[in-house]
């Protein structure tokens, strides 16, 4: 049976869940061919990898939409360049030969917006180590686009390609760091409540958190996969549905910064189910599970890693949370709260 | 002295021309590294080459804003893939390895425009002999965005890059086809003049006619450019400048088709100055020129190839138009004269 897709796209469509798996699945994969030997393609991980020579090159795209532009801990030029490393590093390609980026602009924005945003985005390249190769650049008139849009394409090579849909049972279930930050920065902010400035998005490239785990631990490592649009939840909803295997998720062990705890009770919106931009989950055997908690709390970026359940073999896609007060059956988040949150 | 950007980014800002160029080169370059040995990254080519091993990675991007979506000979999908295909191909990159797309939609958007789209877009990829292998996919409210944009990103590999800045003195400039066809489609529909039943767009892949050409002649072929914004003048402009030398331009052996010049004359639009999306400027070594011309016009993409012009040694980035009736400066045009052309 095709997915269901509504006559008319709703928001919900680009929120990363079910609906907008719908949409992919029926329109955008409708048909679609891949490249001999290619991986990824036709299976909406977070990019594609095509053999080249004894290597993969690894290709992924992103485009950003966030509003508002600028906040708290990061802006549209940060995120636009750690969320397609990230993307990478979540297939295992930290050896990034480059970025491409796109801009389109609406008539009227300000020049220096402009190169606040050129300005972070090649800070933001600098962190992580790589360059924005070639760009492109458009202008629609006022009034046909909010603001800027970005787009990001990247290209990186590696040795072994790591999935989202490859998890085992017995696996660790590992996060690198606190939940909830990005979606919950941006939440505060539109709502306009005054917690906010305690509150700052997590946007970070994770190329050398990454690089130093698999060099660690090589095929310890089962999964990857950064929970952005919809969140933890989603993320690993997608990887276990995806691999055919349950997961058994330790509520009490998730990280959740209080400020992130506060205004997630202030505005009834679940710190599961909302983006995170500098964060990843990875799938662990058991035996390399120290391995990777000392790699990466040794890092600034893994500081707050954390194991936070385990893969089973019940249901395929069934999630089991733990609250620590008992265990109920997760449902699968519809996508993402907020609209435009990367 | 920094080049001129206004305060206020202006539709010009978005053309193809002298405005775009001020905004890329102040803003988006300004700071820019690029990696070891890569070419083109910071010089405004068509994309950027990274040396790997004994051969080329060709990357680059573009985003496609047309208004309208559909029109006559192609739409937004189509583009996209020719866009990116031919991209790559002026820098001699006709060994693709892989497209990402990433698409933007606004809420509301209907879903048998989007099939329609994709179907394009599939139906683009299997003529050109390419694959998308990943992709994303964004909403905006309503209002937020007119209607849908694309962003394609393309990899490609090469043993020789062709740039658009190599021409020497003595090459013959070569247009594969006839000029403005895509604009003045374009331009006839959003004027709704009568003629537009003749006017189709030019939208096409050329990566096999420039393979074709490539293999054989080889460095036989100095530089390439597509002429797309700003059509063949700001095109030919760009590869004077950049090369450093003059070029003689012969007027009466530009070929232009009936009705475009005819909608050209009506709408008061030079067709030198808009957008191809289906041909390229060649400059070729005398030695080669039958043999380029001869391959182009076995190909059907390549029938009405014609020279029209060569490079000449006098002031850089000079061109001389002889109309048949006397020689004239030609100068610079600004840049598209229609928004959202591609």
């Amino acid at each position: 049976m095709k997915p269901f897709v509504p006559e008319r796209i709703s928001l919900a469509s680009g929120a990363g869940g079910r609906a907008m798996r719908n949409l992919v699945e029926s329109i955008f994969l409708n048909g679609v061919t891949s490249p001999p030997g290619a991986v990824g393609a036709d299976a909406m991980d977070d990019g594609a990898a095509i053999p080249l020579g004894n290597q993969w090159l690894v290709m992924t795209t992103d485009s950003y939409v966030v509003k508002p532009l600028f906040f708290p801990g990061g802006d549209i030029g940060r995120l636009a360049i750690c969320g397609t490393v990230n993307d990478l590093a979540m297939m295992g390609a930290t050896n990034v030969l480059g970025l491409t980026c796109g801009i389109i602009i609406e008539e009227g924005f300000a020049r220096s917006d402009l190169e606040r945003i050129q300005a972070s985005l090649q800070a933001a390249c600098a962190e992580a180590g790589v360059h924005v190769v070639t760009g492109d650049t458009k202008v629609m008139a006022r009034g046909e686009l909010d603001g800027v849009v970005l787009n990001t394409a990247g290209v990186a090579l590696c040795e072994r390609v790591v999935r989202d849909c490859t998890l085992q049972p017995g696996d660790r279930l590992v996060v690198t760091g606190t939940v909830g930050d990005h979606g919950m920065a941006i939440a505060a902010l539109r709502a306009d409540v005054g917690i906010e400035g305690d509150l700052r998005s997590d946007v970070a490239p994770l190329r050398s958190l990454i690089a130093a785990v698999l060099n660690a631990v090589g095929e310890g490592v089962t999964a990857m996969k950064d929970p952005t649009r919809g969140g933890v939840a989603s993320a690993l909803f997608e990887m276990a549905q995806k691999s055919g295997v349950s997961l058994l998720l330790d509520g009490p062990a998730v990280p959740i910064r209080h400020p992130v705890r506060a205004t997630a009770e202030l505005l009834g919106i679940e710190p599961l189910h909302v983006a995170n931009e500098g964060k990843a989950l990875i799938g662990v055997r058991p035996e390399a599970l120290e391995t990777v908690l000392a790699v990466l709390r040794a890092h600034p970026l893994g500081r707050d890693a954390a194991v936070i359940g385990v893969v089973t073999s019940g249901r395929p896609g069934e999630i089991v949370l733990d609250t620590g007060m008992g265990k109920r059956l997760l449902h699968e988040p519809e996508g993402e709260p907020l609209p435009r949150i990367c």
